[in-house]
């Protein structure tokens, strides 16, 4: 196997939990940073991930912060802007890049612009997760694979610190494409926050004393509605307006269907399943999909 | 292992496709049947079924059918009232009972009784299955564990064709519970079919050109929406006065998210997520439900 040059000497991850443990174990083992630093408010458990080996060691000043080259913020998504602000603010008598795995990014890109006038900050969206938490469950395998989006400011599509981001979550193992952050919200509202809101809605609707009787339709439908509430709460609320039009869509359809069903014309429910089906197996026979696991 | 008695000398299975072959494989593995016949529309498939052993005889007049004990009507749900009206006929000289594995229940129970003043109808539904068809993918442990809901007239629920249908499921690994048709269908109406409906909806909003961008949510939320749409037209159609008070639900809660969403309430969206996310950990902490998968 070929090596690939060493991208960073030092980077910092801010928030070690499942995601930037993941970046930090990532980024040691596929040679994108030689050191990584761990910044976070909970020092317990920065330091049970430095005894993990997850980080290699830990920083709670801005100085120290100064000293890395790149600073990967994988706090939760309604806590990005405030401390890509911190970084940025710690870093700026450097050329120090900043970048992030939020899962919205509007509000992110315009919160930081409102107070920053910067070309350091490159946000970007990794599309790699599990339902566990924790710096424990991460994995430097996480990001393989996977896609990683890019949402820069359209005059930094081509500038060098873009390449460079771009380098770094390629090194991890993602393949990364570039977009703005308008155009990967509203993908995002509907390929991701629609059916956590869809999964959240049925579970809450299915009274748990009915569960004994839910099968594997259920099951999976429902999956991804045990996430973290406040999580999911700032991923939806920064993501606001797409995801209205995603649900303005689903009360639409549902309202179709309850049209038909009250009509008794069971034939014409035929055309709508016949589509919810057709896209899903779409899905399905593209192998560059996560495993369908069916 | 303690053998049990053999349960019935000669049973037939009326539509020979992934339910129906399983319960021909488990009644003969499991000792609830000697010797099976097979009775379908299509010959070629059910020779084929034939030559795999599935079934050990095919069947297709009235006469065949009237030398079994037992008849298991397993074809598409908006057929079997008419496939138990034709099996009750068949058996009408004798004292045959008729079981089905219909996943809507009361719709079949009236048909039937319009027609039919019987005594030798008990109907079931094994909430077992897979998103594969056909008897290729039958098997004799389909069942094992799984729960069967019987859904007898009010009648005959201690009549011991019940309870002979009951030892019959019992026999090839379910648990049967005992529920009236109407509360059966309520019940599946919010743990299976609006499910469905939920994943089929999503599925169908979400543009087929955006799957790249999709990840294990949308995999998850929207994977039984590549099912049959025939057959799930059939199954929401026949239960659709309970179906719609899942929808309506749904499009209250949905709007609940979109009035919160459009006043910026980020606070008031946790306990709408809270709740979906508590309900589905007590399904996944119930041991007793399939595996989760996760």
């Amino acid at each position: 196997m070929q090596e690939r040059p060493l991208l960073f000497e030092r980077i910092a991850v801010m928030g070690v939990g499942l995601i930037g443990g993941s970046v930090a174990l990532a980024a040691k083992k596929w040679g994108a940073a030689r050191h990584v630093i761990g910044f976070g408010r909970n020092r317990d458990r920065l330091q049970a991930a430095l005894g993990r080996g997850v980080i290699d060691e830990i920083a709670s000043t801005p100085e120290e912060l100064a000293k890395c080259e790149l600073v990967v913020v994988c706090t939760p998504v309604d806590r990005i802007a405030d401390d890509v602000l911190f970084a940025l603010n710690a870093t700026k008598e450097t050329s120090a890049i900043v970048t992030d795995a939020g899962s919205v990014k509007g509000k992110i890109l315009t919160a930081v612009d409102e107070v920053f006038e910067n070309d350091r900050f490159i946000p970007a969206h990794p599309l790699a997760g599990s339902h566990q938490h924790g710096f424990e469950h991460a994995s430097a395998n996480l990001f393989l694979t996977r896609l990683c989006l890019l949402t820069p400011q359209p005059k930094q599509v081509s500038a060098p610190k873009t390449l460079l981001v771009k380098q770094f979550w390629e090194q991890i193992g993602m393949r990364v494409q570039t977009m703005s952050a308008e155009e990967h919200d509203r993908i995002l509202a509907l390929t991701s926050h629609l059916p956590h809101l869809a999964a959240s809605v049925v579970a809450s609707v299915v009274d748990p004393k009915l569960l004994s009787y839910a099968a594997t339709g259920y099951r999976d439908t429902t999956r991804v509605a045990a996430g973290d509430p406040e999580l999911w709460a700032a991923i939806l609320s920064m993501n606001a307006p797409s995801v209205i039009e995603g649900i303005d869509q689903m009360i639409q359809s549902l309202s179709l269907y309850r049209e038909h069903l009250a009509n008794n014309r069971q034939q014409a429910l035929v055309p709508l399943l016949q589509q919810g089906c057709e896209n899903r197996r779409q899905y399905r026979e593209d192998p560059s999909h996560p495993d369908d696991g069916t």
